[in-house]
């Protein structure tokens, strides 16, 4: 796997969305079809020898990476969405923003207790929504066994807020 | 391709996300390993003989979708997704609602002139999203070369929307 490569595609665009902030913009590897397989075999790579059933992909964008993982793989996908657009019974988390706060859900149905669960994104920033979908996961009786996110903004200092889990992996570092 | 398998494992909600709408819930096809290879298998299979360079999703049940397929046969993929979301310079389109309007852009340099572009989404309703997307795509001046849903809601003559389209193709019809 060519991580060069892959960062190489990675656009980046200043003061997006706010003044002083670099934004990593991911698009340009997905528009590439060899910057997609790139990507997806990579956090494929990064989960290498560790045991699990299901994808957890955070609405929208863990959707992007998480659903080919999860195909790729042959496993299940299951999407934490924002409240009000899955049809059946859900457990809920609010999680803190920078301003202001969010909140996610899962299906109750989707995760059997005891499943081993791997959570999906695009990118650790803060860690807040990765926290969030993880105690929910968990609170459902299932185990988080792994994480893994295409990039990973280590001034943001996700990894803290995801100390209790294992496994954090991320592809790309800036 | 064993559709009634797949037919079998959308799960049909009474009364979402209103009184007298039948909601049918794809995450119960996700969820299921088979599930998942057999829906984006069958929209590949859907698409058979038809030349495309790139696979474009619409946020967020688009990317559900699109980004396995274009993984899978190896296109690049190209997410439309609501306003301010985007990074760089955006085209953009407004669209009725069932109440009120919506906006979606995408990056105007994701898509080259003449490029061939697929629509993917989850499910064909009132047609309303696709056809703006396709609007889009054919102002930058690429062509819209097919679209595939996995499933149809053939009442709501999303079809008719699309009448300007060739190609529209859809999986599973309710």
């Amino acid at each position: 796997m060519d991580k060069l490569e892959l960062k190489n595609m990675v656009r980046n665009i200043p003061d997006f969305p706010t003044p002083g902030v670099m934004f990593r913009d991911i698009t340009t590897v997905l528009k590439d079809p060899k910057g997609l397989v790139l990507a997806v075999d990579a956090i494929a790579e990064s989960l290498q020898g560790i045991d699990f059933d299901l994808v957890l992909g955070p609405e929208s964008r863990g959707f992007i990476f998480g659903v080919p993982l999860a195909y790729k793989l042959q496993k299940g996908f299951v999407p934490a969405r924002k409240v009000g657009k899955l049809p059946a019974e859900t457990a809920k988390k609010s999680y803190a923003l920078e301003y202001g706060t969010a909140e996610i859900e899962i299906h109750r149905d989707a995760i059997s207790a005891n499943s081993k669960v791997v959570i999906v994104d695009d990118l650790l920033a803060t860690g807040g929504t990765a926290k969030a979908v993880a105690d929910l996961v968990t609170e459902l009786g299932a185990k988080v066994v792994a994480m893994s996110f295409l990039i990973e903004l280590e001034q943001l200092k996700g990894r803290k807020t995801l100390a209790d889990y294992e496994n954090v992996k991320s592809v790309l570092v800036y």
